[in-house]
């Protein structure tokens, strides 16, 4: 134990700016269950999405081995960030554990999640509102993020969820927003993929916006996009996203 | 419990087989474990390889949650199968349901185990020998396949090894046929990724041979063929990859 204890690092801003980066920005996850009755480890793939306040999401078919899991025990364990080229494990990743809650069709939060998942999954429209089919939300308990070989972190239950007062707020405004950026300011939004995303594509659009940043999709890829601090209230969205803009484009006049 | 048997299907040839290639073709998984003292179900990232019977196996270092979890309790399931384009549920992945056993370095085996997993993984040979780095035989007990939206199986451990009379002497000739495919016969190695494998690359090479088929690998690519049927003598491995090129030339010359 002694020995584990000394290859954790200090948390620090950018490894918490990683994790977020990590959750908010996947497609899908791997996530570990018990299998009830005998107590097995189970690990299956799951589409994942966010919450506005950062929890993840998940949708999946009740006849699944982990949704039948997830009802008889909510512990729960979601693995996010996907090895690209090279060794695949120099490649950030972040196991979350987290506590599952199924969302009932008639709970007030159902079509904000349903409308959010979608925007990120717009193939999960086909099968979303399967009777089978549910969407739980995974309440984190804390991470371990692994930046690479030899850059392990621990993370608390508040360095994965997003603080702020104007969370509900933005949430309201937020499928306005999302339009209006997609339809008014689509160099804005592939300027943020370039600048902040390193993407090279253009063409992305928004499809989600919280108090702690903006998700971006292209196709199969999806790109998390954090400001510098959760907005604190909904009002500064517009200024927010401006700035982001203005910062960028002075950036690439310097270049 | 009744739906959910409705919707695994009986188990083909066809599942054998994609379960086999879904394992024996990765770099990679999900491993899902038990953390000590809480029994909490955890998931993280290990690279995996696979033993002369079909064995999986994964190289972990010891100051990892997993490797403590394992030496714990051996019970772990292992994640196989990366979604590529499209919705990644789309995509086949198998769950096998595995018991961890350490590969000490003075076993017999680790030898073998070892020249297997570098030949796969060349950059695992910066860590290999490092003392609190570690093999682990993953036994597997049963798997269970998604091959796709509605398409389960449920699969035994016979269905996951490779059953042989001549599964240790073709350990034995192992590294000279490699060797040798590699060298003199290059065109005939990239001939099997294009006809089996459906790559269109070239410069694949030979990375593991056993009784049931072919690892290749090329950069971040692994590819797996099966043969027909696991070879029963290890002195029929000529033919039955002569006799693999025959058929893939004359295929190619009809089409």
């Amino acid at each position: 134990m002694k020995e584990q204890v000394k290859t954790i690092r200090d948390t620090d801003e950018e490894a918490r700016r990683l994790a977020r980066r990590l959750i908010r920005g996947a497609r899908f996850g791997a996530i570990g269950v018990l299998e009830p009755e005998t107590g097995f480890p189970f690990a299956s793939r799951v589409l994942t999405g966010t919450d506005v306040d950062g929890t993840p999401l998940i949708l999946v078919s009740g006849l699944s081995t982990h949704t039948t899991a997830l009802l008889a025990d909510a512990r729960a364990s979601l693995l996010f960030g996907e090895p690209g080229k090279g060794d695949p494990l120099a490649h950030p990743r972040i196991t979350v554990r987290t506590r599952a809650e199924r969302v009932a069709r008639d709970d007030p939060a159902h079509a904000r999640l349903r409308a959010r998942f979608i925007a990120r999954h717009p193939k999960a429209a086909l099968y979303a509102d399967f009777p089978d089919f549910a969407f739980f939300r995974m309440a984190p308990v804390s991470g371990s993020l692994n930046g690479g070989f030899g850059r392990a972190f621990v993370l608390d239950r508040s360095d994965l969820l997003i603080t702020s007062p104007a969370i509900a707020d933005v949430a309201d405004i937020e499928p306005g927003a999302i339009a209006h950026m997609n339809a008014d300011h689509p160099d804005a939004v592939d300027a943020y993929a370039r600048g902040l995303g390193k993407s090279k594509k253009t063409g992305w659009k928004v499809c989600g916006i919280d108090c702690a940043g903006l998700d971006l999709v292209h196709g199969d890829d999806l790109l998390r996009i954090e400001f510098d601090a959760p907005l604190e209230q909904a009002s500064k969205l517009r200024s927010t996203l401006a700035e982001l803009s203005r910062t960028l484009s002075n950036n690439r006049g310097v270049h």
